[in-house]
């Protein structure tokens, strides 16, 4: 690395870490809590304080459902953590992950107008996490898990929702899951492709990966066509080496051992797992991946943070017409879950939807999906200074588009709304 | 009662309803989630989110103090209760409390300019409530603990201010306390007496009058001449029924059974107890109470809300020149919570004070007791309608009056510092 390029990354850290900082800003942090009824005077404090709630607290008591009316809980949600997957970063502590889990707290506001507290909770057991978390019931209108390693994860999500009379959300699986759902259907309906018929290969059996997996199980993709890999390889029916009952619940009944071997003939490649995971030589391998046929091209996901398991102008050397998506915002089919929890929790919130089901994360996939096939504004393009017209290179919607924000909020209420899961 | 003031008190609750409610307000509650980071671009994403923020992570995992510097820990403190003794309602649980903790958290941020976040714990189990405290302390710079019956919030604050390294405070003890000291202070000076010589006779051995008795033991008044009662009367040494080891600390040596008993020639009532607690005649028996010497009156505090012990004016019945505060802001003399606790955070926030000690609660009452000897800024005397002079009707400042911020959080910061209780 030259010495410019060593000082520009050294500003860039500059800039970040003022942006958070106490000294160039009077308050540090990303949110504050702003009143939202006057306290100017006297009489005001009676009517927000004492003696006016009590009349408030009455109401509650005699009626338990009007706290949705009388208070935060109506539009509040938790963004919670034990902070031991954060980032690529992995176990770091509650303290260390306390500027991420406020970051998703302000952007459940910025995008969903959905209040985001932020807490860190100082446990690793997985019984004292989920307690805990029972415990603040009363006071949130849904939790969203956010940053749990697996498989710990998994058994968390499952026991509150279990437990918990709010909705409880996994952003790092379920977040990820249907914003890759929704590119994958707009690729395969770019490439004349059917879920039923497509082959995939994940890479990455964590929350991330297995939810993907799931999730397009759940939209149409055939199990014994959705192989999940980790890196010990192909996970089977019969391994034995690092399995866990998650994994063995999507092990296939299948000879092929290496991720390379499972590749040959896919359609989609998904991975959530690390820099370079995805040899540029396997692409060859991958249904269409010769290049030979312009209208059958490989589909790939690559969506490890900040460094992808390859990067486009890698797998355009040797596939020219692939359809690549990342996490990335400076490459063209940006998968960020800002396109999706924010609005989810709005359209769960103002139906008081009680849990977050499994149609209502379909629901939400093909809205977005079918958002990214139709014109868009023209101030989103000058936002983003190019043409975003459906195509290779815009399969989902981009994070800034305004139109998110009414259009998944109301599949998400009406998908609640259709099951009857409202309160 | 008329049927005009019946439509009277309807009315007021209509409004207070409506203060609170979703369908006169889009936003239902009393708060909401600010961003205080700019988040309009794909460039401000990138700072206060991914890749930005990782910077962040990184400072705060080689140096956790630093979570200080960048995240709202700094400003932030938990309101929590479990709902066990919200206003004069009792146990009414976590829910139909979050109106009220929600209002505390708005006080906090209106006076002291600190975020308060309001959380319901749904247990009574004391030390499941502890677990669930202690969890979430990488979350906040300080935790108010509010509304928990007594005796369990004597053990639950003294245990967390064991094991949690950010300040903890239980307001309706040490709110009350501090300001019904300041005013019990400001009362004898005007009096001539010496808070060494003084008989204080406390009605109610709950969270607040036993927090008031040590307060004012910690700011001189004698251990023998205070009297703790409850509705059995006095509490002495060697009284067994409904007693328990917090009670038993303050049990005197003493013949007295009776609060009648008691208030033979005590110089200040304290009542955090009931209404109409104090009968009027028991007055005549309290030093100075026969109203022969107008340089020698009586005393009273009669604190509980929203009816007190006794009215001031029929106190006033029995001794005209009686110096009578009480919790309302229709009288004058008002013992509000609001006075203390946001500024009070403030000043602990500053420093980043470890503990709240006797020390920074004794400077609050003193300082808090010397601005009402101050002259008072017209604009708030106009804001309250009547004349603010040191005096029997003006023993404490007034809760909108503006300088309380900088003086009482600058004495609680110094006190912090003077004794090195700064992190």
């Amino acid at each position: 690395m030259s010495a410019t390029s060593m000082s520009k990354e050294e500003a860039k850290k500059e800039l970040a870490l003022e942006a958070h900082e106490y000294h160039a800003n009077p308050i540090p942090g990303k949110y504050e809590i702003a009143p939202s009824k006057p306290l100017g005077s006297q009489e005001d404090l009676k009517m927000a304080y004492l003696p006016g709630i009590k009349h408030v607290v009455e109401e509650i008591i005699s009626d338990p459902s009007s706290v949705y009316d009388f208070t935060n809980k109506n539009n509040t949600v938790c963004v919670i953590t034990n902070g031991t997957a954060v980032l690529g970063l992995g176990d770091i502590g509650p303290l260390a992950s306390k500027p991420v889990m406020e970051g998703k707290g302000v952007l459940l506001k910025k995008f969903g107008n959905v209040n985001g507290v932020d807490l860190e909770v100082n446990t690793k057991d997985p019984d004292e996490f989920i307690n805990c978390v029972k415990l603040l019931g009363p006071s949130f209108g849904g939790i969203n898990l956010e940053d749990i390693k697996g498989p710990e994860c998994f058994y968390i999500e499952k026991r509150l929702k279990e437990i918990m009379d709010i909705p409880v959300f996994h952003d790092d699986q379920h977040g990820t899951a249907i914003i890759t759902s929704a590119g994958v259907i707009n690729a395969c309906h770019l490439t004349n492709r059917k879920l039923e018929d497509i082959k995939v290969v994940f890479n990455g059996a964590g929350a991330a990966g297995i939810a993907c997996l799931q999730m397009l199980l759940d939209c149409g993709v055939k199990n014994e066509n959705a192989f999940l890999c980790d890196s010990r390889g192909v996970i089977y029916k019969g391994r034995t080496e690092g399995m866990n009952e998650w994994k063995e619940k999507y092990a296939n009944d299948t000879e092929l051992r290496t991720m390379e071997e499972a590749l040959e003939g896919a359609d989609v490649f998904v991975g959530v797992s690390k820099k370079d995971a995805l040899n540029p030589e396997w692409i060859k391998k991958m249904n269409g991946g010769s290049g030979d046929n312009p209208d059958v091209v490989p589909i790939i996901f690559a969506l490890a943070n900040p460094d992808p398991e390859i990067l486009p102008e890698k797998a355009k050397e040797i596939c020219p017409n692939v359809i690549i998506a990342t996490g990335r915002s400076d490459y063209p089919n940006q998968i960020n879950n800002v396109m999706c929890f924010p609005y989810l929790f709005r359209g769960v919130l103002d139906v008081r939807a009680s849990t977050i089901s499994e149609n209502m994360k379909i629901a939400t996939a093909y809205a977005l999906a079918e958002l990214a096939r139709e014109e868009v504004p023209k101030e989103v393009e000058e936002l983003y200074g190019r043409e975003l017209k459906f195509g290779p290179e815009y399969i989902i919607p981009t994070p800034f588009d305004p139109r998110l924000l009414v259009r998944i909020a109301n599949a998400v209420s009406q998908a609640a709304r259709d099951e009857g899961n409202c309160q």
